[in-house]
């Protein structure tokens, strides 16, 4: 047998579960994302400001994945929010049972949205559907605008696209209209947002369109 | 026949031409490091900077990884090195056989430091001996100083860390001396640097390391 079919054996287990996942989240009308990004980019910080933005508008439940530390749970817990910390101990990215098994332990019932924050990595997490009605791909400033075309699959497999930390622009060499122009060519269906988690700019504009994903939920 | 068993045998493949391409590089006294950290956290700007600083000091040979694109080669060709770029469409980290291939299309008869600048991946990579001598950690202020906790393995893999973008520090929310006690809890034998590949901050302490590193070889 060989390593090839032993991956693709894996995938398939993955997408059944992940169709587990799709369909609970649908029966409860849950709006669900996947927020993926490279360590670093800002997740946690941007998850942090949209809860604070949202206020009581949205019930929001969070699901953390990290390599190690439950530190992203615990900036979450803060907030008030169900939060659940997977720990991969090392896996670079969230598998769909993970995320089953951390479901079970949330209160599904009076749930708006569902933001599941993956590991801190651009190119693993692509290739596994965990059950979310779509990825965000989260862009630090910092990072470049060449990184849409470095690393195309996260692109192409999401839906929206943050780019995050604008408040740097004047200290760092990032050309947006590039960036956009480079993640578009990718995926010409991409949303975009530019978001400061410092000086909050974008953040009402993502939220908003955070409600009106919720509220289309059956 | 178990998944953990064909990764195992992956593995010591990868470990057994790792040997051979660490004895290579010994029998030419070649220093070689390892390049490694996120995406965007200023590989490649590095490199270009330590090809200013070091001029003609060193012979240096450099091989590029990325996921897509030959944009970092083509970077780095500006500096008349010899550079080979290997594309593995779509994997997370190199691995020693690639590398080998890349070898055999560099000049290594006067050579006297070989980078290799891995996939931008805090995670993968750590667990891929590519035959270099030591592994060169990357993390930029931006990513903020919990890292070394989060994503353990790197730095406990890694024998030097170089903290970049030191010249953000006043813009972003990043403690370098917790940055630094988290990385020697994972590392106590990490080397440190800190630069700036904007201001050069650093990059003659980091060259003079590299050098030193180079005229030890036999």
């Amino acid at each position: 047998m060989s390593f090839v079919t032993i991956e693709r054996k894996i995938l398939e287990k993955n997408d059944e579960i992940a169709r587990q996942n799709r369909q609970l989240l649908q029966q409860h009308g849950i709006f669900s994302i996947n927020l993926v990004s490279s360590p670093g980019a800002g997740k946690t910080t941007l998850l942090e400001r949209t809860l604070e933005e949202l206020g009581d508008s949205l019930r929001v439940r969070v699901v953390e994945g990290d390599v190690q530390t439950d530190f992203d749970a615990r900036r979450i817990a803060r907030y008030k929010v169900p939060v659940v910390q997977i720990v991969t101990h090392g896996a670079c990215h969230l598998e769909a049972k993970l995320v089953q098994d951390a479901l079970s332990s949330l209160p599904l019932a009076d749930t708006d949205l569902l933001v599941i924050e993956n590991v801190g990595n651009l190119v693993c997490p692509a290739s596994f559907d965990l059950g979310e009605d779509l990825k965000v791909v989260l862009l630090s400033t910092t990072e470049g605008d060449d990184k849409p075309l470095k690393y195309p699959a996260m692109f192409r497999n999401a839906a929206v696209l943050v780019i995050n930390k604008i408040d740097l622009l004047p200290y760092v060499n990032c050309d947006v209209a590039a960036l956009r122009r480079h993640a578009l060519e990718i995926n010409p269906a991409l949303r975009v947002f530019e978001t400061s988690c410092t000086t909050r700019a974008g953040i009402p504009e993502w939220c908003a369109w955070l409600r009106a994903q919720a509220k289309r939920q059956p």
